[in-house]
């Protein structure tokens, strides 16, 4: 099955302690998509300004994502600029966030695109995430992203948005911040018990977990020695993990939970590299040798 | 086989979100006692003062624990007094330490002990570490634990520590500090070039990491819902994994891995209770359970 995935196309501009790059390709719904389009294919909405690079929205469509659904309007492109220090290469310090175009940004969902059946609404204003909902017809599974952003400015929106879909995905700082718990399995079913099915907890270098109403999953991070630039592990993560249950077509526990070990491996391929630069070259191989690598550290 | 460990028995006052205690039984050879002796005799090389309670002697010996190794002395017992808050439960905050008899203290391995072959080095001066290693005539595992405390006034004595010991149990802060490495699989690689064959890294609810030369296993946490005193989590862990060890005699990694979780299930019923309370009923049938339940719920 395809997917559709509603978040942000960005210029990014990241200094980490190994180097920097200026104006690359970046946000949620880029680093989503070509993590998805690994195992399925992709329909993506957003919207970039009329300085997008177009070599960037050709190296998305070879990559055989679709970009009806991806708007190109008068003005700048959403860019975020941000750094990374050594001590802490887990904690993004934003140093400038231009929303441009985004400001007015209202998604349209194509007619082609309104009976998709899986959907990823990235880390967008809850109040367009609501938007989309309406838009669609028969979703099978919705899985959205948030930030502290919108937990302090937009709750009430956000709530909403937890009623209505069947996967959260937060990091932990913002699942205590949600729900003022600061015990991760009490937050992680607090906020269950505001509407999701399941929710998934990332937690970076200490990996993540998988809380529905009856079971639990734990899974590490892949242990990478060169974590070289965070930025997009979340969303790729996202992508890894929705991109491999629309492949399957199949929502069971278990496949829950290989869909999980996939998104782990790919983050842990995206952080090894500025911008999408990773992404560009993986394989499903290279996926497939890592997610075997997990099982074997796992078990005992 | 038997194990022999030295550490500290203490009066712990200790004061959390949930309640609190006073100068209950404490110390990282108590905990580390309790936990192993689960599995298999215990020999305690330690020191308390003339005022540490009788019950608690008595309470020890009961349980099977050797005291042979214990000394009372004239003086006070140490004495350590602390609290966690609410948002961050895996922080201690030392309100007080009261060194006493421990400032004098010189440990003595009585003769019957010296030839044990299990050995838990508890946390504390790696001077004495080193001179507990000189009175051993065949150890076969030695197992040693520090803190930050040491890493900054005797880094020397505990790098020699290092080079002499067979696996080093650190939590990730301690084994940051040490490194002056970020990246916990970095951290642990430069311990490992210290001397140890093993380093094992705990990270409280985010569970812990085993790493050999060649091996890496990643262990979650227990997934709790009510930690109540943190206290003695990582000196029960470490009892529950040579606990395990000891008892088995078999020292390949399979075995390994099963020890680390047998002591991620010891520390996990340890914190749900003040000082040893939980301990002290604990049984074997209790740990196989959520032993089982740490294989369901990493399994994939």
């Amino acid at each position: 099955m395809s997917i559709l995935v509603v978040g942000t196309v960005a210029l990014d501009s990241v200094k980490t302690p190994f180097g920097k790059v200026t104006e690359a390709l970046g946000g949620s719904a880029t680093y989503f998509s070509l993590a998805a389009n690994i195992f399925t294919k992709v329909k993506l909405v957003g919207v970039v300004g009329a300085d997008f690079p177009n070599e960037y929205v050709l190296f998305l469509k070879e990559r055989g994502i679709d970009l009806d659904g991806l708007q190109q309007i008068e003005g700048k492109t959403f860019r975020w600029k941000g750094e990374y220090q050594y001590d802490d290469l887990n904690a993004a310090i934003t140093l400038e966030t231009q929303l441009n175009v985004l400001e007015e940004f209202s998604p349209e969902i194509p007619p082609q695109y309104q009976d998709t059946e899986f959907i990823f609404l990235a880390n967008i204003d809850p109040e367009l995430q609501l938007n989309v909902l309406e838009q669609l017809k028969s979703p099978k599974l919705v899985v959205a992203d948030t930030m502290n952003f919108w937990i302090e400015r937009k709750k009430e929106a956000l709530l909403e948005v937890l009623k209505r879909i069947d996967i959260a995905i937060l990091n932990d700082g913002e699942a205590r911040q949600l729900t003022k718990e600061p015990n991760l399995i009490n937050a992680a079913k607090k906020i269950l018990s505001l509407g999701p099915k399941r929710v998934i907890i990332k937690k970076g270098e200490h990996g993540s977990l998988m809380i529905s109403k009856s079971r639990f999953f734990a899974a590490p991070a892949y242990p990478l020695e060169t974590l070289f630039d965070p930025t997009g592990a979340g969303d790729s993560f996202a992508g890894g993990f929705l991109g491999y249950l629309a492949a399957h077509d199949k929502l069971d526990d278990s496949e829950m939970k290989k869909a999980i070990i996939c998104g782990t491996t790919i983050a842990s391929f995206t952080v090894e590299d500025f911008s999408v630069n990773r992404l560009m070259t993986l394989t499903k191989e290279e996926i497939k040798k890592r997610y075997l690598e997990i099982k074997k550290i796992t078990q005992f």
